[in-house]
């Protein structure tokens, strides 16, 4: 099942896509796509609807983010081997976590602001995994469980800010529009992440083009770790680390400016489009 | 004026105090005291209310924490030199920032759990700033138009999983109960952060005795900076540093255990009781 939200920034209806990917309205249903109706009893009640029977969108609406109300946007760092060493950096002995705000988060196709005063605004395409049911202490046999689907995030960074300000990684992560997610929240029954391929291009040229199989930290394993240090709650986000071919790891490296042109997919899961304009 | 949230766990309501201290149930008035509630022209509206007017709220209820839906849970590292220095780091030429996870959140008198397998854990009596408007890019001097108010903050930390776990602190400082808020969440208008006296006791010994007057990064500073990084939004919390006196820095470190209880003040915000069991 792929869920959507369409329409208006902060006015996004709940959806669905049905088999000839048209967007059917979930509003007489669900009140978004959200919190509770990410967990297991309520995506089985979505699953059991007739796509047929739910009113068609208009068509041409924007997607937002697929998930609303955000709670806690945690990120995985260094979590591809070669993109560690690209970055100058060696695979953690245990993952790497932080934080992008949640207030950085938006649609798959909105526009990219690189933030006042930035020089050093990146790109990272990453497999995001949507939780469904509250995890605090789960093993990692039964981390799935506790997983409502996956959705592509461009996991946006500015370099300056995340490792030459002064300590921590969130700030430059979660400037306004770092977090678009989307189009689509695949749900798990629908996706094995052993090996998806993930590209990302800027202006048509293709810099990112890697796969989940060389992930070093798998979903299961960080479901389970996270859930040691802190309670994972239904609409929290886990993003989880990019593979090679971000801007900082070129030589000369390369940063985003104002008109550039990204297209981001992770197969499966759809493709981003956005464009970039200073903030 | 002083806002409270009051009942069981999840179920809080809405209160404020009135002169006598007496908590007057706010429930007809307002959903909650969280996001837009926290907002300028609502809490004018609210401070035009006669306290006598609003019914008596039962006696004896439980405090939740005083803010609800808490969004960002933001805070601020080695913000007091004297604990930069006990801490063996020096003060960062910048603020350090890093983020609790919000679901760390709890009442200010709440039962503080140990995470299993931890030996580490610590305590920081801190002054916290509830946003009460969005701050995109705001400027120093019109900093505190953003803030709804103050509150206690002790940022319950476990320093094996902050320091020891592969980079980021934020691993040690969102385990669940890591984060209780409250009792009162005190505008801006009855507080003023020059020189606040902050004392944490454990088992009745004083630990921690400072002043906000040893604060590095001062309130409206830190909310102009830390929105030139992200969007701060209402119901957002950002607690400000802690001054010296913590487990860690003692000679040999002391730690948290089972049985503890601490008392945790700030002049004019209120007194956090917190009994500490193994989780």
């Amino acid at each position: 099942m792929k869920l959507v939200r369409y329409g208006k920034p902060g006015a996004e209806k709940p959806g669905l896509l049905d088999a000839e990917g048209k967007v059917r309205d979930l509003s007489a249903v669900v009140p978004d796509i959200a919190g509770e109706v990410l967990g297991r009893e309520s995506l089985k009640r979505l699953r059991s609807l007739d796509p047929a029977s739910l009113p068609l969108a208009p068509t041409g609406e924007r997607f937002g983010a697929c998930v609303g109300r955000v709670g806690n946007f945690i990120a995985v760092g260094l979590n591809y081997a070669d993109h560690a060493a690209e970055s100058g950096m060696a695979v953690p002995p245990e993952p790497v976590l932080f934080n992008k705000a949640p207030s950085c988060v938006v649609g798959p196709d909105d526009t990219i602001l690189i933030p006042r005063g930035s020089e050093k605004t990146d790109w990272e395409v990453e497999l995001a995994i949507v939780i469904g049911e509250r995890a605090s202490y789960v093993s990692e046999a039964e981390a799935l469980d506790y997983v409502a689907g996956y959705c592509i995030c461009n996991d946006i960074s500015e370099r300056a800010y995340q490792i030459e300000r002064s300590g921590q990684w969130m700030k430059g992560k979660g400037c306004p529009t770092f977090g678009p997610i989307g189009p689509w929240l695949v749900t798990t029954d629908e996706v094995d992440t052993a090996d998806l391929s993930m590209k990302l291009s800027v202006n048509g040229e293709t810099v990112q083009d890697g796969s989940t199989a060389t992930m070093v930290y798998k979903v299961p394993f960080l479901v389970h770790y996270i859930s040691q240090f802190m309670i994972l709650e239904p609409g929290d986000v886990i993003t989880t680390g990019t593979p090679p071919g971000v801007g900082m790891g070129m030589k000369p490296p390369r940063y985003l400016k104002a008109g550039d042109r990204m297209e981001v997919t992770i197969a499966g899961l759809g493709l981003q489009r956005q464009t970039v304009a200073q903030g």
